[in-house]
């Protein structure tokens, strides 16, 4: 409780150190290139001048930290002070903030205004020189000292000692006190102190605070995620990997910078799924991807209808040729007919009678899927053959890995699988597919995933969106958390797109690509497909997760002329590949929703107006920070990058009219009319 | 940064636990008598049933620390958990939460999921059997453990372990399933399993989290600051303590709880402040009683002018007979006079021509002050002194201290002293007068201080109020700082005051009465004295700091009836001794405040509405939530405590009108007409 010692007279707290996620426990994040901002609050007793330091050292993955680096904090305002550094390389970025009370600082800052007063200033001037000597035989190296330090350092040390104790002397003479006094005061002699002066008690934050950097595409890409199997013409026969490498063409056209791929196994063929989820199949039928492992093999062998791994190899580069990267679907859950069913049962759960548990969520059954334990008493070969897979893939070339329901396997298997993969590959990205519970989406965040999937695919009403994505992007969410947000999957297919047909695909799209640095579609969401299996279900109709799908990617109902626009866009305007600079605008009407993203130096603005209302056309004004933005209130252009158009806007309100099916929404640069 | 050995494979993770300080850096506080809530959120993979128990054990000043006790947590809501405890003496609290996957509780879940969907459930009554059986076998205590087990334990542990058993074997035995479902479900099962069941990997949260228990009148108190020396009749010779104590019957009636001194201790003649702090005192000026030390002592002795240490023993057990307890003031600073200054001229800051160095803020001097230098070389010997100094007081009784600029002082010295008189003396109370900036403030109440200070002086606007008592009422602020709202003191007569006259002072006295649990006036302020040294300036005509000042406290314009009505109400009414309950309330006129305070119990709420134009009179209407109030939308009553009057109101908007001068405010006690 209380010590009956007195602890060391510190005098500086620092406090409230930012990025900060759960006091340290886990990293922040950033890309490679940006600028880290640190802020923190610092206080003292007194009305001393203080100084602070923003100490950064770098690891690269796998290496030894590097040395820490010093830079210069300043203060804000009310004890704030600010500081940063540029992320230069992946890995992680630690850093810890020190502050001390500026002893020579302070006493200019007396001296200064004394004298500006008019008061007689001789004592103190015989002060700063006592401090100002002080300091230089601080700097006086005793031999011990010299050997160890540079030659240079040494040097320096010796030029700086002279010229300190010269000063000193010079505040100290009988002089006239002006002369001494603008001695005392000159910039030289303060940056010269503030090089060399002993620093006293110096107080640190606690503990010390990381940044993990990755490589950029973890802050921004469009993803594009298809069946190899259904890139065919014939429904009853499957594509090759190496057949399916001829739609990247299509897929590069519109865009993209990821094509995602569900897991390219064999599948097990007891209880396999019929069309539609039945649970009766019939031999030609393909199953689900997700229903891992079969005779030919498990989650390192690809299923013999898509062909061989030299297949999927010629699949990627092709995709690469093209500017694609591939992503990997990782599910670690097994069909009856998995390998490791009779090589490692001990890596099952069992029934008293020795059956293998199948999945369940009571009452519904899952028979054609076994889960794996990850409490086997087992455990540590069962982790360490499920990173051999992943690097298995990993070594080929696969960077980006999809992970199929994180959430139902322990936090701490991530956390170590994570870490043990991009210690070699720190290029890799995770994208946590966890649709689960707000806590345990973030948590997955926190301990290593590199990107999340989120609720957008829920999210519809101007409210809900406004509020989501202030949380997302407005709170320290925004540290750890970065969602990739994909308008459907083959799971989701959401109401609003059900009943919205066409218009409500084109609002979802912009809405994704413009409020998500990161976002993706599913392939047939350009033919606004929509048709559910049943009433009030979210999956759909005919779901390709259980048979092939032949599409006419040539039906002019297609969207991709709009989809090829917004990525076009996108790779034009680093507001958009960015998810901090949000900003939510006002409007006067309840379906139009607008926002503005900046670039990280806080300029290139973009500002969206979405028609949330896909049946009726919607006006009204929308708001623009035009003295922020240094807009002349007197007009200036607003240039709709979708249209080509340009508004003559004046003042910071402004008229928008948006209709269904004809224009969705805007995406607006605004700049001077004299541009 | 990533270990190659997977972690053990922890599934249950704690977070945010509250309340909180700094991450458990500091504790939070509370007051004997008062039941702590704790929260926590806590997330797993996967959807097994969670269970958590709070950890609690207390330390009692100076004591090792008690045992630890176990309560369960309940879920409340998206993974949010709760629980709590009773703190029911002072010293320290440390608390822990701790949680775990509840294997048989899961079980039990799923059964009745499957069973209730008509399913086959035989393996799971095994599965089942094997749960509770292994119980069972856990309850076995071999002979070592139980020579170590209390005898009545081993015999608890022998009795549940048969019971089990035997429920094991029933649950796998061949009786007809629904049987069997039942012995499975019912209470008794689940309760013992509760009790018995080996709970697997704990995860618990981190670091431990502390509160730290004051007696109550840290919690609540009504001040009254009066200089005893001013207790006379006449102005040419102040009054000694015994004197002085006359003047304690007026304050007791009043319903004070707390009368505080300035300093009672010898006062420095050496540049003596005259009346209005002229630097030329007439030797018959009594000086400023902060200028502590002359040839009669310092800080451990009693001015000859206010009498011996047994006339402010008198005072003190004259206060006590009344009710009341006396506050000293504690200014950790001299007089040139001071003793110190000849006996330890080390404890102070020097020139270079050896003269010791009078207080200053560049450009004002103030020559009759010598600061204490807590960086001085010698402080271990500086420090145990003024340690000394206040267990001086403490020992003769004084347990309640405001403390004099801490601000000024290092923060390792306060957390030091505090700590160490409180292990001693833990019912002494530290109240501190900071007012500067925010986060110093809020850090001297983290490191120790009981009480502090507050901007209530300067917060005199509706929004401003409702912004700053938002701020220290409804965020963590409330956890650890404890705003003791002094109306005026000797050094703020705030320009609100200046203006306003008598209305202005009614008002803040219901202000600060009811706004804070804690709340002190300076002696005047019944008789709303308000004459400014000079305009603009917050220092009083003729300080009370300078010069004696004789009262006529039968001057008709005392609002002393209203402080003693507002200060029987607060005895009456827990709502207002008590500050986490505070709630605004709208209004539709913007000089119309309306709050409400509430019972730790969530009940006996009080609403008080106040005029805040001192000029004109202002009505309009004020929100009340009858729902949450359980009020009948149909009637009910408003009883004015300060009037008497009843109000018949209806709905959940109701209108008021307050005339300044006539009725400064309603203090309304609501309940249903039937009552």
């Amino acid at each position: 409780m209380s010590n009956s010692k007195p602890e060391h007279p510190y005098r500086v707290v620092v406090e409230q150190v930012r990025p900060d996620v759960n006091w340290g426990r886990h990293p922040a994040k950033r890309t490679v290139g940006e600028r880290v901002t640190v802020e923190a609050d610092i206080i003292a007793d007194g009305h001393d001048t203080l100084a602070a330091v923003l100490r950064v050292r770098h690891t690269a993955p796998g290496a030894r930290p590097g040395p820490w680096q010093e830079s210069p904090m300043t203060l804000v305002n009310n004890d704030l002070w600010t500081g940063g550094f540029l992320v230069e390389a992946m890995g992680r970025y630690e850093y810890v903030v020190a502050a001390w009370v500026d002893r020579f600082a302070s006493w200019r800052h007396e001296l200064e205004k004394k004298y500006a007063a008019g008061q007689d200033v001789a004592s103190e001037l015989l002060e700063g020189a006592h401090i100002v000597a002080r300091t230089a035989e601080a700097l006086a190296p005793p031999a011990s000292k010299r050997r160890r330090g540079t030659d240079a350092g040494a040097a320096d040390a010796a030029g700086g000692r002279t010229w300190l104790a010269d000063r000193a002397a010079a505040l100290a003479a009988d002089a006239p006190q002006p002369d001494r006094v603008g001695l005392a005061l000159d910039d030289e002699l303060a940056s010269r102190m503030a090089r060399h002066a002993p620093r006293g008690p110096v107080s640190t934050s606690e503990p010390v605070r990381a940044i993990e950097v990755d490589r950029e595409r973890a802050r921004t890409g469009a993803w594009y995620e298809m069946f190899p199997r259904s890139a065919t013409r014939d429904p009853s026969r499957g594509a090759t990997l190496r057949e399916a490498a001829d739609d990247l063409p299509r897929i590069a056209a519109m865009g993209f910078d990821v094509v995602y791929l569900p897991p390219v196994h064999p599948i097990g063929t007891s209880f396999r799924k019929g069309p539609n989820n039945t649970l009766s199949a019939n031999p030609d039928d393909p199953g689900s991807p997700w229903a891992i492992g079969s005779a030919e093999g498990g989650h390192d062998a690809v299923h013999p209808e898509l062909g061989t791994i030299d297949d999927f190899l010629f699949f990627q580069a092709r995709a690469h040729e093209l500017g694609l990267e591939v992503a990997l679907d990782i599910a670690f859950q097994c069909s009856p007919d998995h390998p490791y069913v009779s090589s490692n049962p001990e890596w099952f759960r069992h029934r008293p009678d020795g059956t293998i548990k199948y999945a369940e969520n009571p009452p519904k059954k899952y028979q054609d899927i076994y889960p794996l334990d990850f409490e086997t008493d087992a455990w540590p070969a069962l982790w360490d053959e499920l990173k051999r897979v992943v690097l298995f893939w990993v070594e080929r070339g696969v960077r980006l890995l999809r992970v199929d329901n994180p959430h139902t396997k322990p936090f701490a298997f991530w956390k170590w699988l994570i870490a043990e993969v991009r210690r070699e590959y720190p290029d890799t990205v995770f994208l946590s597919e966890a649709f689960t519970r707000p806590k345990v989406m973030k948590h997955l965040a926190k301990i290593g995933f590199q990107q999340s999937y989120s609720y957008f695919t829920w999210r519809t009403g101007k409210a809900e969106l406004t509020e989501y994505f202030t949380e997302l992007y407005r709170t320290d969410v925004v540290e750890y958390l970065r969602p990739n947000l994909f308008a459907n999957t083959p799971d989701i297919l959401h109401e609003y797109l059900q009943r919205g047909g066409r218009p409500a695909f084109e609002v979802r799209l912009v809405l994704a690509a413009t409020l998500g640095a990161n976002y993706g579609i599913y392939s047939g969401f350009e033919l606004a497909e929509n048709r559910p299996v049943r009433p009030g279900s979210e999956e759909y109709l005919d779901s390709e997760k259980y048979q092939i799908r032949v599409r006419d990617w040539h039906d002019p109902v297609s969207i991709a002329p709009l989809i090829t626009q917004v990525n076009a866009i996108r790779h034009e305007h680093p507001a958009l590949q960015h998810d901090r600079f949000l900003e939510f605008h006002d409007t006067d009407n309840g379906q139009l929703l607008a926002y503005s993203k900046s670039a990280p130096d806080g300029t290139g603005h973009l500002l969206m107006v979405v028609n949330l209302d896909v049946v009726n056309m919607q006006h009204g004004t929308v708001a623009v920070p035009i003295d922020r933005w240094n807009l002349p209130a007197a007009g200036y252009w607003a240039e709709d990058l979708l249209s080509g158009e340009r508004y003559f806007w004046q003042g910071d309100r402004n008229y928008v009219r948006l209709d269904p099916g004809f224009r969705a929404a805007h995406i607006l640069r605004l700049f001077p009319a004299t541009e």
